[in-house]
């Protein structure tokens, strides 16, 4: 069976990587079958065979492969039979703009938002990993960070302008059924979900509503995954 | 044969419309001739049988259509057997958020740091409504917009970040040949050429570059239009 590396906190059950969340989603679009093996921030050494130290990494057979980008394009070519995560050649090459959009925009608006939540929730010996590398990206304290959430809100929910009037228009990014860019999309919010209880969206946002249909597909795969309500 | 109107300056063959440049690039891109006949803000009543007043306006026969998005999917379902402008029912449906982002960020971002220079550009007959219009819009005047795009332009340059990081990994945002959603945000670039002598993009960007490679395009169609240098 593949298996997948999968960022884990604390309890070995919360699955909070928004990049792991992308190939789990990609996975069950491809109706592939996954063990998920958790893993945490500072285990570099399991992750050997790809010769860098960061999740999610794939291991199909004796192929080991790593990034969440690259694990889409792995699955679609390799199980090609399967639905297409891109819908077509136009499709696969303009996904890798929501790649980028996805972490310029969603991880990186987020991300002050709930790092104090996510430290909360990492596990005992991340911890001091976590908050170094994170506080010298952020430039000061996960805690002084997160203490701006409120007022930095409006300037996240705004940068979701563009998906905001995609999803008043068709039900998912990829139209009528989503598509390897929603996947990259809702990892962000899935993330987010997995630690923190901070209401990313307005309950009247199109965006909120998309994310509820995300979180029921698969039988409830990324719904029923520990988390806060969102 | 296909007709286009086309927004127009004081000076009929200066064509600076953003969505009319993404019109243009995807009749050319679908092989198919075209006749643009110069249209300025004020003659509403030209375009009356599509009961608005915007262009671009296609008239195919006996059919009008208008607005972009909705000229780009006329043209691909109609000339079906043309290059896709697309590349498959993914990209259609992935296309959409280009148009929003597009608009959103490129020509929201685009549109204070010349709008003076449009202005200065438009036909007499236009200037009144143009001033009026944009100055409401902008909730100050045309020149004191402008005034400030030194200091706006590092947040502009910063908001492409999503592009520059595709352009860096592919030729175009299609791939190795242009889609729809690249003459999507070219248009807006061109939009900006065609009317001012403002430096958008630093020298080194990547989407600097790409920006010439839009301009070669189809004989150089957008390059020899009356402008200035990019």
């Amino acid at each position: 069976m593949l298996k997948l590396y999968d960022l884990a906190g604390a309890e070995p059950d919360r699955r909070f990587s928004p990049y792991c969340w992308r190939a789990r989603m990609a996975l069950a679009h491809k109706g592939l079958e996954v063990e998920t093996i958790p893993w945490r921030f500072t285990e570099k050494e399991t992750l050997a065979p790809t010769k860098q130290g960061r999740v999610p990494v794939l291991v199909d057979g004796d192929r080991w492969v790593n990034d969440s980008w690259a694990i889409a394009n792995y699955l679609e070519d390799t199980y090609a039979d399967r639905p297409s995560l891109f819908g077509g050649p136009g499709g696969r090459a303009l996904a890798r703009f929501f790649n980028y959009w996805g972490d310029a925009v969603v991880v990186a608006g987020i991300f002050p938002l709930v790092v104090f939540d996510i430290w909360r929730h990492t596990a005992e010996k991340d911890r001091d990993y976590f908050r170094k590398s994170r506080e010298e990206r952020l430039g000061t304290t996960l805690e002084a960070a997160q203490a701006q959430r409120e007022t930095r809100l409006p300037a996240f929910r705004d940068s979701l302008l563009p998906l905001r009037l995609v999803l008043r228009n068709q039900t998912f990014l990829g139209g009528d059924a989503p598509l390897y860019p929603d996947y990259i999309v809702f990892g962000a919010f899935q993330w987010a979900r997995c630690i923190s209880e901070f209401k990313l969206l307005a309950a009247d946002d199109p965006v909120h509503a998309w994310r509820a249909r995300m979180l029921e597909l698969y039988g409830g795969l990324a719904g029923r995954a520990k988390g806060y309500l969102p």
